[in-house]
């Protein structure tokens, strides 16, 4: 498929060349800007000028090596021999590639024109090349996968999308860049531009997003494809930076990758040695390839990345050859090549060229146009790309239907994942309880759940971070999702949170009907909160399974004991924030995870075992708050005892004891903060009512924001200091977290 | 010095064997238990069941690897051939080790006895043969470092710092395993035990507090040592397990170790191939040598753990040879060896053996002691620590007394280091400004009040992950530390968030007097969270400068602004979260940072420029919340307005408009919200009257929390979504973040 798309470079080569320096006459269309000098630039010119930040470098770098006493070799390549007055269309269309952005970010007066520069010969070759797209339904299931890692180089993504016909980014996009409502923001955001698989710019996501993204892929194949239907076909391709290399959470996801041998997973890296701080060499020393060779991965080092075309796609083919492993192909390039003055250098890496280097640049690559303009020969040039693609959708469409009259059991689950329907009374499946079923733990229940919705979710899938049997997260009807047994849906991460976020980030954005779940303590969200944010900004709706969710997990002690988790999750926005009591509860956080496909949800569970209690409800828990128990008439309650999670069963006893005295108390749950803040006022004037300022809320955790729900006048129990190590029962009483101090504090308000 | 007190295997082989076997005669001291059978375990016995568990392994393993296709090579050492009748003192030693941990879990019936039981030969080792240590001041300054970043496995280190005579670990400590008020927590915790450099237990933190330790000495002794006085001189030991190793943080600061060559830290690996989920087999296949070759570690791997402890002092010594790399020790070994079913096996991770097992383990090591039992010749063995550590001391403070005679004046910069008092008028130095001074971003105020306290503070060093161009965390006085320039104090961390973090906390646990200072855009305290609660949870003053603190940043969009972190980190508990409005509360904050050794600061700071505000001041800062205007008189205004930070100065143009129309106007600014909390009742009275219900706040960033300090009548202005792509300016106008905006809410409360 791939290879009727792809131009060799000898091919290119004999493509018309540019023949308007000097006066030459440019098709009618083409813009050209009046460069503010006459001298006339030539390949010949490119090369003394490319010399030039090659001296710069090494001069720069002797400096660092004083203290580095390492010297790395030199990055800036002289360009290969050109002929003077040619300029192939591939390297024009490159060309074209670099100007706008170059434009937009000058225009923006803001943004990355570096990487852009450096990486246009990699994103030519993809997105002209090598990639299968639909540009006119950018969510055809079947495409190839695209992720910019370094995703502030993303003008590269959208001059690509541009070309390549995306109604995602026309000129009046590009002419927006990072401006207000804009469908080119100042990173790749999935939710503003379809095109974009992922939302990148935190380093180090993109490349993790990219393993979810081939695992999904690996996933679905194995699960699907039959030995005359290969339905499910496609590479996912990265580009990650100096800094996604630097990132923990790549290595985590790249030693996963390696594990599960995700051999349609390549990802270039754009090996510029410099970073903000400079040149990496003050910081960044280590031999990337080696440590990749330990991951397990393919590595290929194409040594000239600027201009040596012929070695990226080679170095492309190589890598699809190697089917039992992912691929690293390490590019060398030049950071803001073309530019005479900042190229190779930190400057160019997160500013505007200026308008005098600007120009020079236009001048030392040959580029006449004025800003934002595509040449007429490099619009025909891609004009292909609407046409093959809608061929490509049709053709697999096509495919797709003939899979269906053989295989129909497994072309309707396959059709889900990819549309995203839940099945018919999917819901009906989640287990139910009554105050008679056994005390347990909300972890132990959400298993139960879990394996419930494994039955009739096909896109269910996912694990733990080297916890499953502590987080309780293995589906008992499927094995391990392995290297060789990829159509298993028990996902083993290692201990590797933040990778794991991500990575369930991928699943989900991968197609609708995935519904990736991961799971670790719920303390150790810290090491992975910057996927599980990305997850709530990019609306990927992963679930997470966290267990061991406050001092009641015991002798661990204060490492493992979150306190003020739950408050820093509330105030995040676009995610759920779920805790559930007992087993109805858990059904019910399960129901609203599932249900919420565009919304992250957080599940803190217990370790401990918890009472089932009277009134809780799955309709209760898609409310976020709500009355469980009430001897008060009239809606004015003597006293309202609030609690979430395990602290709602001592809110329940309190209130026995309470009502024993003749007092009229009304028990809450306040299971989400989020879904009962969505709620009416009026309802929330029912579980709330504003004259009832006799509050007091419980919960094992921060007091940080319960205000909002007790009022000023109100009491809330909590813990505003570390956990302790010692038994659960101990650590409770010692914290004060009992039924004794929610009565007394409830004495003291009413 | 290390090898006077080291003890080869074959000095160890001619100690005193046991001989009390069959009725034979322990010292009077030594409590014999009873075993519950009278068949007497011999090393042949302890050969035979330790093929038990090699046997079941290659099974288990066989499975797994039906799924993974690879086969690792075992980890279950048959020991060395040991004559029957014969102990070594060694090995007695090691297994009083192995007993304590075993004894203390199961006591606890909680704990990972486990790890302890694997690692005890390296522990022996390291703290009977190799550190130099003093038991009776564990604060001593040049004492070798030790941090167990597996750090579940404390019992290891606990039954060590009570052989080698800490007063922290007596015979009732280890009783007290995981219990309430104990010294003895279920991980390691600096702040609960003298002994313990750090705090551990969130995998991966321990090798990066390491990496600090060993930076730290690299960087003192560059600075300090003479020709003929190398007054600071040791080692940072660390015993990592395969869950550290999965997890990025460890990647990140290891590449870092290898960048700067610290040549004196050496980690042991304990390979033992099992984590919670079961055999590494199933999610890490990676070839750990081989990453850290490409960290540039120098990397040995001895093969037989369990038993090889001339492999292991020889590896020690080929560490110590390698002068310009940090070294990786592989070591194999077999997790809970001596357990004749679970050894080697993940039930013996994080569960008490049980009585049985206990029993059987006890038969099988041939250990015929009641539980906690130190037999005398261990005890007598062990006890020449004590001596020897006061020696140590006593000849290192000789040392230290001459060096003071010669080098006066670093003589007394070092003492300062050591004992962390602060130069008598330090804070003199700090920047002062009027309401005419420029405007300008706190981030640029931030950096002159850094290289104002560079000249007074000796142990002031940091930099940022990448971005110090950015955060303006150079200090221009200093140059780079790097491998050969290590006397320098301007660290680059590279894009290593998280290592960085942690990082710190190991320099900062190094000596009183080191004040590290870490940078990076405020979003992405999400990449290192974890690490930052440690720095609270452990005491670690680590000071946070965390520029681009809002949507103020721009047109980097929702994946760089910040919205609900101010809210996240005012929930954690013992940190300051700062967020100055002007230059002198940047001086303010610095101040307050800078004395509280023991509380981790966190400063959130502009990009933009702010102008200097009438009324901020250092003295203000210090309250946490205090007033900057008011016009009002007797504690009565018609309204109080409060802001943070940026959003500082918003609030006092709205309140000049409203004065102008006649209002009794009060501006708040509430930079750190737990400082505030610590003042009086009065104080706080008389700035947040409880008669004024007509307060508004505004901040760039979640409302979440406000409704403590605005009251449930106030209103606040703040951000309860995603940012967005956009000139700052635009952004705070189409989210209402004006001083229209205050205004109105004013007059609607008034």
């Amino acid at each position: 498929m791939a290879s009727t798309s792809s131009l060799t470079l000898s091919q290119a080569l004999l493509a018309r060349a540019i023949s308007h320096h000097h006066g030459s006459n440019p098709s009618s269309s083409d813009r050209v800007v009046s460069l503010s000098t006459h001298s006339i630039p030539t390949f010949s010119g490119l090369k003394s000028s490319q010399s030039k930040p090659s001296t710069r470098v090494l001069h720069r770098r002797r400096r660092v090596a004083e203290s580095n006493r390492q010297i790395r070799a030199s990055v800036a390549e002289t360009p290969t021999a050109v002929k003077t007055t040619e300029i192939s269309l591939v390297e024009k269309s490159v060309n074209t590639i670099r100007f706008l952005a170059i434009d937009a970010v000058e225009k923006a007066n803001s943004g990355h024109p570096g990487l852009p520069m450096g990486c246009a010969p990699i994103g030519h070759i993809l997105y002209d090349e090598i990639m299968r797209y639909n540009p006119k339904n950018p969510y055809w299931f079947n495409r190839d996968r695209f992720v910019l890692s370094a995703g502030h180089g993303c003008m590269l993504q959208y001059a690509l999308l541009h070309l390549a016909g995306y109604d995602s980014v026309k000129e009046e996009d590009l002419k927006e860049f990072r401006q207000w409502g804009s469908k080119t923001p100042g990173h790749p955001e999935n939710f503003e531009t379809p095109g974009c698989e992922v939302t990148t710019g935190p380093l180090g996501q993109g490349i993790a997003n990219a393993v979810g993204l081939a695992l999904a892929e690996k996933h679905l194949a194995a699960r699907f494809n039959k030995p005359d239907n290969e339905i499910v076909d496609h590479y996912t391709y990265a580009i990650v930076g100096d800094g996604c290399q630097m990132e923990g959470i790549s290595n985590e996801a790249c030693s996963l990758a390696g594990h599960w041998g995700l051999g349609k997973l390549i990802a270039f890296y754009d090996d510029n040695h410099i970073s903000i701080d400079g040149d990496t060499a003050i910081s960044f020393t280590e031999t990337v390839e080696t440590r990749f060779e330990g991951l397990g991965w393919h590595v290929i080092w194409v040594k000239n990345g600027n201009t040596g075309y012929d070695e990226i796609r080679a170095a492309i083919e190589e890598a699809k050859a190697v089917k039992d492993k992912p691929t690293l192909i390490k590019v060398t390039t030049t950071i803001g090549y073309g530019s005479p003055n900042k190229a190779n250098s930190y400057s160019v890496h997160g500013s505007a060229l200026g308008a005098k280097e600007v120009d020079a640049t236009r001048k030392n690559l040959g580029w006449p146009f004025e800003p934002f303009h595509v040449p007429e020969d490099i619009k025909k040039h891609w004009s292909r790309h609407v046409p093959e693609g809608a061929a490509l959708e049709a053709a697999w469409n096509a495919k797709f239907a003939e899979y269906g009259k053989k295989y129909k059991e497994e072309y309707a689950e396959l059709k889900s994942i990819i549309g995203g329907e839940l099945p018919a009374g999917w819901d009906k499946a989640l287990p139910t309880y009554t105050p008679e079923s056994p005390a347990d733990a909300t972890r132990n229940l959400s298993q139960q759940c879990l394996n419930a919705l494994a039955k009739v979710l096909p896109g269910l899938l996912g694990g733990s971070a080297d916890l499953a049997s502590s987080n309780m997260t293995l589906l008992k009807m499927f094995g391990n999702f392995q290297k060789n047994t990829p159509e298993e849906r028990n996902v083993r991460f290692g201990v590797r949170e933040h990778g794991m976020g991500a990575i369930c980030n991928g699943i989900a954005l991968h197609s609708p009907g995935l519904i990736p779940y991961c799971a670790t303590f719920f303390v150790f969200t810290d090491y992975m909160r910057a996927a599980i944010r990305i997850s709530a900004l990019s609306e990927a709706g992963v679930i997470y399974v966290m267990t061991h969710d406050s001092i009641g997990l015991g002798e661990d002690g204060p490492t493992h004991q979150p306190i003020e988790h739950l408050a820093s999750f509330r105030a995040m926005p676009n995610i759920l924030m779920l805790r559930p009591a007992d087993g109805n509860e858990t059904a019910g956080a399960y129901k609203v995870a599932v249900l919420n496909r565009k919304r992250p949800s957080i599940l803190a569970l217990s370790r401990q075992k918890l009472r089932q209690l009277p009134g809780t409800s799955v309709e209760g828990v898609e409310k976020g708050g709500y009355t469980i128990t009430d001897n008060s008439s009239g809606n004015k309650p003597d006293v309202i005892l609030i609690g979430t999670g395990s602290e709602l069963e001592i809110a329940a006893k309190a209130a026995e004891e309470l009502r024993k005295e003749g007092k009229a108390v009304r028990v809450v749950s306040f299971v989400s903060w989020e879904l009962f803040n969505e709620q009416s006022d009026a309802y929330k004037e029912s579980v709330l009512p504003a004259a009832v300022s006799a509050r007091v809320s419980i919960e094992a955790g921060s007091t940080f924001g319960w205000e909002k729900i007790i009022g000023s006048k109100g009491k809330a129990i909590g813990i505003d200091r570390f956990g302790a190590s010692a038994p659960a029962g101990r650590i409770y009483k010692e914290f004060g977290l009992t039924a004794e101090a929610v009565i007394a504090a409830a004495k003291e308000l009413i």
